[in-house]
């Protein structure tokens, strides 16, 4: 059956009109005034609503089996909160256990995934290293549709990455036309503050924070970007939240590396007071990492947005509930990191970044979609409302409000950061895969109704700039 | 008659990829492959070549007259330089003496340029003020298609703009949604150095750029940005030519203002040894404003292109001949200020930028053409190779090889900043209107085939970002 | 008479170590134990207390003509002001009218600061030029001390200094040996940023700050900083208060530039939410220029303080009454600008910056008395307590606490900025010229009692910098 | 035996004045005209000359044991090649092997220093760790006079210090009152780009550069600030050769935070065009870490030095001959790294920084003597021409000329780096703990001469910044 959009406004992250999109088979088959339209089309009003492309959700983690538990969202439950709150696709993560096999994880992970509502694609996170592990990169790669790789610079005793591992995995990734993005915090430090407020008797989640103070963000921040550089690769980091962290890319962009920044809808507009709460179960709902940060780091990241030191936005949802957070009772560094947002970010980025007037609405496709897709080589097949692209669209109404809160929410997670929070602008209907998905408040879709998203290597978006990266060429000199 | 663009590689701005191009009526009716071609279709074989968006070369000034002499190139020989260069559309300057009506100068200019092969537009200076100038202004935008309003911060007892001035026009042009563009050089310092100089026995070529060191450029590059920003006005800074200024720039952008800047096809790969060169006609034929600099402040270009910091890239060609120069030879500041470039523009961005692997050719193409047509209000109507958009196309051939000379140049001067200079890749035809304009070293256009192009206000390109720029609105506090 | 200071701790800018002082005919004779003590000597017990530096603030404004009043302190109680705080010196500033000759007003101000109890100097402002006024600069410097001239770049219609004048006075600056320094905000955005204001109805002292923005600020300190670095001349920004103007100077001084800045005590600690206050008097009470700010600003100054980007602390010490504040009641822009802080400025820099942990004694000690004596050339005379130094010295109690208020300062003015400000650490005694002055809260001086201070040209702490400042000697090509 | 030295011009790093000087015991007793001269008072004239501070030399290698070989220059020749430069401090650097007992190490060094000529001191580096580690360090601060600790962050799988290292270690120092200071390289970057090279064939010493770019550097030197930053420490970046690292340096010391640099006078004028020399001798005689860079780093050098994100010119003295070098003949990794410039350092920065107007002569004492003696809390004992300091004195003639060459120098090594560079301005008398230990070209003092200086913790230069860097003190919430 086709689909189609009538009378909306068309906004992509370049230009904003008037015009009807025809769906057929998934796809945009059609846009414009007049269009031809076969039989069995279904028509769906947009007059006086955006139409815009869906959104991408580049870090979301449904199902993760972390730190003793495992994350209260599965793939079913996580992509309907997607769906609900606009977003068609998300990239997940496949975490291998150090030592086991990437390709194993990875079926794992599919396994799980096939619940998955919406469209998804993973990052696989390398967690060791030796030359199975390269060889592995290989295949997921060449036959897997894998793009990217994850490397966690903390959690240190666990699935931190040492520059030794960076090195030979970022050097891997060049080769392989793959694109390393890290998660800057420097383990070794957090570890050694952790123990240090522990033997002070600092046990609750305000230890959190003051274990991961911005500048462990901005060195490890700091330290990839070189690392690559020195490589020639391009790099991304994962949920920026610090100012140190945005100057760290800024310097590096200026002086012409390939860097990619991503920051989370939570730390654009939460602080962290949260930690000092004296509701136990309200701070270690927000304990996650990086913390929540300084009211200035906002600032910071806001400025990053418009000046595209950052270009993409996320959630890294992972919903742990309160039962899962009192592992860590007496022990904060027990405490299981991660909170959800995969529903609400496209709504906090509209109403704090486009009503607030700090992002414009082609900005907000672009970092809410469109950029996400470039750099992850989705584009022109995702990000965008162009004939020839998938039929991933939310259609958004400016003018409706809503409050979130807990008990109205997709995902299965007992809290919600964003609680109270009264927004204006949100999504009407989200069509994924050409599909109605979600329909003023209803899910219509179904576990399974996700399409796994291949990505393939060499990004054109940034590949050819790698040029500009590369050590000049070494030549013996000849003596 | 229809032109049918067959088998090249399309470069856009954002994307490349293979598909064939029908021009009907002058605009582009269809891009794909296998189709449906109309009677009456000329074929160009684009195999194996770049199909891209002809350039736009928003700073050029034929027939100018300026310092006691009129430039060499009129409307006819300097937009049939543009042509064989790729370039389709110029935006020249109507610049009107102190206290002459705008509109009366504007009207000047375009019976000059009915001479044009090549589409052109205007930005129009703005040398003085009261009233009448600024009702001109409104004039302008709604009758004749401006939306950009020239300011020489220099030129001091002749048409430079004082802070006053700049206050009062830059409000104007945000009322009017148009942009405010700046010479940026401090014409008070400029004043003073070239006196001392003189005194001093300077007068040779040798004393021009020690009358205008980079902190002059950097200063009034600071200041324009900043009244700008303190009235929420957008800015665009013509011909940034030095470190200073590319820093001025990425300061006001990395917090979050409106800022666009503009360089030179020769103040990337030219630096100050010219002015020392025992020839006095070979230095005094690179005498323009901003100088050439020293070498250090082309890797600044270089980089600020790369960072966004430099969006566009123009050549302030003004052709005056040897015979023109030596109305100076006994005191620098005398000598008229200006050189060609029209015609090298595109071939020196594409051998010294992408050949060297400095910037790509999706940037290759925003910075000769996107971002200008997009700043400047034309996008996509040019700037893009898309369906509706204009026919203004260039086939490029990246292995052909030219180097260039005087004695082969379109342009009417005679002297080549550029001599001697041999690039790899080259325009071999350029399409203008849907026409063939340009084809193998061979002009087919006449003058008056140009076409005026009106550029609308409120530019979409950036008009919402410019809330980022306003000052909180004031409230009276009551008491 | 001579004078034993007993037992107490030095502090100077580079050295903390106990030892005894013996001041003999108003200079420092003998530092150390066991010292040589002659009859006649009064001894004071300085046990457990520091002995440091007399202060020196080198912005005051007694009974200054301004705005159509003239300043509530004159020299007599301003500098009783000062001595209660344990400041010995002020540099205070003679204005001459444009059109005045600065002999004549240098005169003037003498006349009136005949009444000083503490030393004094002065600093010249520049308000106007022709060839008299280069030529009573070189008088004022070779035959009465002065050698710094004060540039006024806001305050159009009245004292504003243009570009052309900053530069030939800049350049005469530098020919005498003499510092250039100037109140840097953009005087014709102010006007126009004023009458939009007054338009829009906004006449309360909530229209100051808006009429002043930080880049106001930010713009005319980056202008002085390169007119005076194409020059090649020194250059010293007074009242410092926004992050752009210390980003500013750190920009100029990373690149090898000479230049220096002042920020007062009153920037450090408040900020611009007193102009909000729904007493009219109250917001009036802190009209000046530059306004006082948003908070982040504070964070810059001392961070400038810290990283020597800021060198100096001063006051601007201007006492306008309410009564005169009125005049202004509906026009903020005719409310006089100023207000007091000379007695609290060493206190609240001690509390808030040695207390706070954000400076040492050791730089409390620079930057309320070394630096400007070496700025302004009075070092080692002042602002150091060594053999052959003058003998002006404050005896700190740093266990002692105040809290401020109207009622008990000595100042005339009837509104204290810092009133119920609590602070530990505060003078117990100020000895000048090797008298004491003003003892346990009472004062002990006579006007008239205070010297007035030539201060040489060329000062050596700067002078052999300017070398780097210099542009390249201009040498004629031969052809 | 007393010693006067009559009729010169003193320079310290605040002032310059004429005075005459009696030493008398070792150390300065009187300064200024017609003192009181003791009887068997020798008399040296210097009228016309400089008296200045005698160097400090913070970074040298005497007798080195390192990668196979030991450096040539003994602690007799090293040391009297000092003193021919006019330093007449040298701080060494204990380098324990790892595993092996500091205090052990700190033994053996004492014994071969035994030989010094003039006066010496120890940093000890920690090259491993376990308890026993920092108990040696705590013993080394209380009974042995050391208050700074290394930390090499390259020459992995030898002395690396990894980043738990560098964390344990900066604590402890912290706890000691000790400052860590850093060599600077990412040491996995290093040898991941060494086997790259090996493999590409790159065997010559031109791989050397190669295998340490910027970044190389910039990251560690960005690294060890932050960690040094999150724990509250002090750091000193020892030989900082880079661009980077200055930024990196300014980065933090703008934001408050206590940071030292240090760099070599080799780095200052030498650039990277050594390697690529066709002789094997000559590039392999520059092989040192880091390696001389491209030009632009030196302006970088430079500019940090008179911003102050440098303080202390030292020379990394550790001389490797051309037989040593010969190890690395098919392997540049094996190339023994180090080379000479304790005797260069002074003429080279007077001619090439005080001559040239990038430093003045004060300038000129503070970064050859005075701000290591602060850093490393040897002032005012050291570092200072000042009654009760030490009478470590150069005599220095501005006029004398000199060209630096092999034949000439003091050093053992057998070759120059400086080789034929001619200078003016050189040191004609040393005189060391109140003895002529250096006249017009003669050495006069004999090996054991030297003493060795003890250096307090808690330097009182920095201590009480301290409290700037310092976490906000962790408090536990109630709940």
């Amino acid at each position: 059956m086709n689909l189609l959009i009538k009378g909306g406004d068309i906004v992509t992250h370049e230009q904003t009109y008037s015009a009807d999109i025809l769906c057929v088979d998934g796809k945009i088959s059609q846009i414009g005034q007049n269009l031809d339209i076969p039989k069995d089309t279904e028509t769906v009003d947009a007059h006086g609503k955006l139409v815009m492309p869906g959104g991408i959700d580049p870090h979301t983690h449904m199902q993760l089996p972390f730190m003793g538990t495992v994350a209260s969202d599965d793939f079913a439950s996580g992509t309907a909160a997607a769906l609900a709150g606009g977003t068609t696709t998300i990239i997940d993560f496949v975490i291998p256990s150090p030592k086991q096999s990437l390709i194993e994880a990875y079926h794992q992970w599919q396994d799980w995934a096939s619940l998955s509502q919406c469209n998804y694609s993973f990052h696989v996170a390398i967690t060791w290293w030796d030359e199975s592990v390269k060889n592995e990169m290989k295949t997921l790669v060449a036959d897997h549709g894998v793009n990217s790789f994850k490397h966690f610079m903390a959690y240190k005793n666990a699935i931190m990455a040492t520059d030794d591992i960076l090195v030979s995995s970022f050097s891997t990734c060049l080769e392989l036309g793959a694109i390393p993005t890290v998660h800057a915090e420097n383990g070794e430090l957090v570890h050694h503050l952790q123990q240090k407020l522990l033997e002070k008797g600092i046990t609750g989640p305000e230890g959190h924070p003051l274990s991961r103070p911005p500048a462990v963000e901005g060195e490890a921040a700091n330290r990839a970007i070189n690392i690559a550089g020195t490589l020639g690769a391009p790099i991304y980091l994962v949920h920026v939240s610090t100012e140190e962290a945005v100057d760290a890319i800024k310097y590096a962009k200026d002086n012409g590396q390939i860097v990619f920044g991503e920051c989370l809808a939570g730390h654009l507009v939460i602080d962290d007071s949260v930690y000092k709460n004296s509701d136990w179960n309200y701070s270690a709902a927000h304990v996650m990492s990086p913390p929540f940060r300084p009211k200035k780091h906002q600032d910071a990241l806001w400025k990053g947005l418009q000046s595209d030191a950052i270009q993409t936005t996320a959630t890294d949802h992972c919903a742990f509930c309160a039962s899962q957070k009192a592992m860590g009772k007496d022990n904060f560094t027990m405490i299981p990191n991660g909170t959800s947002g995969v529903e609400e970010r496209m709504m906090v980025m509209w109403d704090k970044g486009v009503n607030q007037g700090k992002i414009t609405p082609n900005e907000f496709v672009a970092m809410t979609s469109t950029n996400a897709a470039k750099i992850f080589n989705l584009y022109p097949r995702k990000g965008v409302i162009a004939v020839g692209s998938d039929a991933d669209i939310v259609i958004w109404d400016t003018k409706q409000e809503k409050t979130f809160t807990v008990s109205e929410q997709m995902s299965k997670i007992d809290f919600n950061i964003f609680e109270g929070m009264q927004v204006q602008g949100k999504p009407v209907m989200t069509i994924c895969n050409g599909k109605v998905a979600w329909d003023k408040g209803e899910l219509k879709s179904a576990p399974g109704d996700g399409q796994y998203i291949t990505r393939p290597p060499y990004a054109s978006f940034y590949q050819s700039q790698l040029k500009r990266n590369q050590l000049e060429e070494p030549e013996a000199v000849s003596r």
